[in-house]
């Protein structure tokens, strides 16, 4: 969605203005766009002009300044610019060595650039045109493709080129060569919307993408089921191999651009390039500095671009070269001072030794065992609805925590020897938790766990209910102590205090620790509910105190859920008819 | 949405592994998240240690490299990394002058954080913590708000104060000072998406803004209705001039940080600064080096937060100073080489006599102007439909342009002398058309225009209704020549073509010019309508042909309407009882 905006038809104008005032170092506008101001005592170099539509930031004006574009015609959002602008920003870019127009292929910018270079032509002014054809999806013959986020690597070519010295001919042949060698392919997952418009320009259908995107909200050429990363890094790449240059079969060097059309993010982006990169060595191709990130946008489009530059040595050269424009900048010299990476030797964990555990410990530990399963069951079943009710005033990212954690401690405790008793068994899941969750409930849980198996150790003749009381008070102590909460603050206590207490209780008045433990989890679970009246003191929901009245705090939810699925497994293990381990996997616990 | 992932439990450290392998040339991957490599020859430093959760990028491992951040530590999606992975990243980031370690003011941050600084601190490396609490929304005490972009402005002071040089005592206490005088406020316009997740974590009530964003997903603090960039503008600078900080009244500098959230993209956030910079300048400010751009994200969240650090003459050394890092590079010494902008007078419109025109001539002028204005009224009440037309398989722009072009036509028009004839008025209206409209539409229709007008001329004894045909015959010769299609290729040229041909039989048939032009125009309405059959040959829709059988072509149905709009104008002046201008401008041509 477009949102910040004043008047829709100004929106182009508006936007350059406001660019133009905060890179006023370094550009200056002119009609019909912008040229960087030039290197005090360089010499005069051939003029770049790049330009098109608006919506594609950086492209065009981002890409304007030393060692890139010498100027940007900017025209309205999706909408070449006019004949006259692209005539005037030639005009003030031309540094008396002549002007090379580029811009990608579309009918409105061939010919308005075209008849720019006339006029431009018959002033005097010597100007040539390369026009960029980077989408293979967009047509067989590859010069009647359009030109999509290749745009970038051809006009590098040429920008670095200028800045070398080269002459006007050279500068028009290393473009049309760059161009040649450049390949795009690209994938939309969602539409973009224009300023002032209600809605998205196309929409891909649910579960699908829309294969061979246009950067003009153009959708794609054919809808194809929606892929995970590692088959989208297939297609593309496999694409791309297919479609390699006939002249470039001589190289094993390419230069990788991925790009983000807007509401595609920058870690979607990396993740996709774990995937890519691996396809690229596999075909015997040695990427030069890739580039991943935003380059040639489509206002908010969701999608992505995989363009190659398969490089010879002159493009290498012109692909690495230093540019210092607003938006790509490249500065070899503070990164050629870094030291490589050695070949770092982290500290090997010390192999642990499992001290030797009591009878009575291990038997414990075993019903530790199958509470952490029982738990990791519940918590992956209750994940959306945990994050759901973090989200009215939270995050949201509390079920995805939660999951995390009791996964970590999971696998911590299968891990762990069967010999092992209550207390190093518990610290083990308590470390993993912690570690490998992180987060506020990730630091308290392992902390609390960790708690709770010292309170019983590795040595006890007989876990009693009353020590089971006290291993639970020092897990509610741990959570106190790190979280500097209280009863009453809207957190996971306001479940887990009078849980204790509860349990305390029932075990005094002689209940079996299975029946005081459920009875106690019940305790929680209202008091649990009950926070739903509560208005946050501390935690996530603080800052958004009003919101989170009417919803009960995610932490305490989920601990009473946890509690309650404990008590299950503890009278199942007592040999209580109703209460088997399968029933907790399989039914959750709060409805 | 975020779509990029093969498993969404692993998408932060899938996305980390590929970040990783992308910028394997300057940073280097440890347990927990990432260092940069350390510059050849020089002086142990102050190691600073940002981190936070992931879902943030360039916040926090974008932010590494010589002049800013030491090292990353890298959790989950919007979750606190774990204790053990904070000390890890620190104990490979110190370099024997200790650890800052930075983070946004959060309860599991808090708590992570600071356990690994006391772990760090019993195993002898000297350690400090300086929280980032910047956003003021969140609460009324400064020391329990958020820290949200506010981050950047503070790390960039404590990295650069570190590259200076200076003790952990100095970098601790810069980075404290920076904090306090570090403001941001925030406003959300969309949620956004964890990976694997179907629906957004939060929702902005259509036709509003949250006011006060968090970056984890968190709703805004309370819903507004949406503002124009203006009044926006306004908002976010009023409540940052209103919690200036009370020890920087002595300054009248500020470092402005204007972000976007994921969503809300380049050409938003530079509309939103040409709104923001004159305020501040209103308000006696001076801004230093502002940054706009997506610098502490969340996801694809839509939404943006304009950050003010007051500047002191060490913190502005500080913001100034060389960064080189994967997401924010600065280097003074190519700009400082610029030759700054020159007064620059473009060269003053020489000013245009009107040629002598005939009675005939400036009569057929006065009708020309009514058309105009006809065609104005129509195509702004048609703009959508023709929008959503061509987005079928086109670009969706097309409306947008037609609205462009006939507005400054008619503004041409408008502004030229009464006494003008037809040959001059239409050759300004269509100068001003392709002009400001740009694109292939602008191109075309502006030539069109300027010949239509050039076959009538400003002389002519007579404006015969053979006349009027030569000229609809240069109008669409204009059209041929420059966009070199032919009849079937699916373009305007199949309304408009046979629209000539009729017109021309019409005339000859001895009808009146209003009688012949309407006839002629439900031709064109019939062929426009005809071509949704016709698979693209040229054009917008040529890459996209399969999707555009079945939807007329949007440049055919437009020229059809403005040839209709045209004859309704002709036998309004011809004094035909059922058409009157006013009657077009309301009701459009097609239904």
């Amino acid at each position: 969605m477009t949102t910040i905006c004043d008047d829709p038809d100004e929106f182009a104008e508006d936007q350059l203005a406001g660019w133009l005032a905060l890179y006023a170092d370094r550009v200056r506008g002119v009609t019909g766009g912008v040229v960087t101001l030039p290197t005090a005592g360089a010499d005069p170099q051939v003029a770049v002009v790049v330009g098109g539509g608006s919506g594609h930031y950086p492209a065009f004006s981002g890409l304007v300044g030393p060692g890139l574009a010498t100027g940007a015609v900017v025209g309205n959002v999706f909408t070449s610019p006019s004949a006259a602008q692209v005539y005037s920003v030639a005009k003030a870019a031309d540094q008396g060595r002549g002007v090379v127009l580029s811009f990608g292929n579309y009918a409105g910018d061939t010919m308005n650039f075209g008849l720019a270079a006339e006029r431009l032509r018959a002033g005097g002014t010597d100007t040539r045109i390369v026009v960029v054809t980077d989408d293979v999806a967009s047509a067989d013959e590859v010069d009647r493709r359009r030109g999509i986020a290749g745009d970038l690597a051809v006009f590098k070519a040429m920008g670095a080129a200028a800045a070398e010295g080269a002459s006007l001919d050279e500068v028009e042949r290393i473009g049309n060569r760059a161009n040649e060698r450049t390949r795009t392919i690209g994938v939309a997952f969602s539409g973009c919307t224009m300023p002032g418009a209600d809605g998205p320009l196309f929409t891909v259908p649910d579960g699908h993408l829309g294969l061979g995107l246009g950067i003009h909200g153009e959708p794609g050429i054919r809808d194809v089921p929606l892929l995970p990363a590692r088959e989208l890094a297939d297609l593309l790449v496999g694409r791309l191999l297919a479609e390699r240059p006939d002249d470039a079969t001589d190289t094993t060097r390419v230069a990788p651009v991925l790009n983000g059309l807007g509401d595609t993010k920058y870690e979607e982006l990396f993740l996709l390039w774990g995937r890519i990169a691996p396809l690229l060595a596999r075909a015997g191709l040695e990427v030069v500095e890739p580039k991943v990130g935003e380059l040639v946008t489509s206002l908010d489009m969701g999608g992505c671009s995989l363009t190659l530059q398969w490089l010879d040595d002159e493009l290498e050269r012109l692909w690495r070269a230093d540019a210092h424009t607003p938006a790509y900048r490249k500065a070899a010299a503070p990164l050629a001072a870094l030291v490589p990476a050695a070949a770092v030797t982290e500290a090997a964990a010390t192999a642990t030794v499992v001290p030797a555990a009591s009878r009575a410990s291990r038997r414990a530990a075993a019903t530790a065992r199958d509470v952490v399963a029982a738990m990791d069951a519940l918590l992956r079943s209750q994940e959306h609805e945990l994050g759901r009710i973090d989200a009215v005033a939270g995050d949201g990212d509390h079920g995805r925590g939660m999951v995390k954690g009791i996964g970590a401690a999971r696998r911590a405790v299968d891990g762990t020897d069967p010999a092992a008793g209550t207390g190093f068994l518990l610290g083990r899941a308590g470390e993993a938790w912690a570690a490998q969750a992180g987060g506020t409930s990730g630091v308290l849980w392992g902390a609390a766990l960790e708690a709770f198996g010292a309170a019983i150790g590795d040595e006890v003749d007989e876990v009693t209910p009353a020590l089971v009381v006290d291993a639970a008070r020092a897990f509610a102590d741990a959570i106190v102590q790190l979280g500097r909460a209280q009863r009453g603050d809207k957190t996971l206590l306001d479940a887990l205090l009078p849980f204790v207490d509860a349990l305390d209780e029932g075990v005094a008045a002689g209940s079996s620790l299975a029946e005081a433990w459920t009875a106690a989890a019940t305790v929680a679970e209202v008091q649990a509910t009950a926070t739903a009246a509560l208005t946050p003191r501390v935690g996530r929901a603080r800052p958004l105190a009003e919101k989170s009245v009417g919803t009960p705090d995610a932490g305490a939810v989920s601990m009473s859920m946890v509690l309650t699925c404990t008590g299950a497994v503890l009278s199942a293990r007592a040999g209580g008819p109703d209460h088997t381990t399968t029933a907790v996997h399989t039914e959750g616990v709060h409805a």
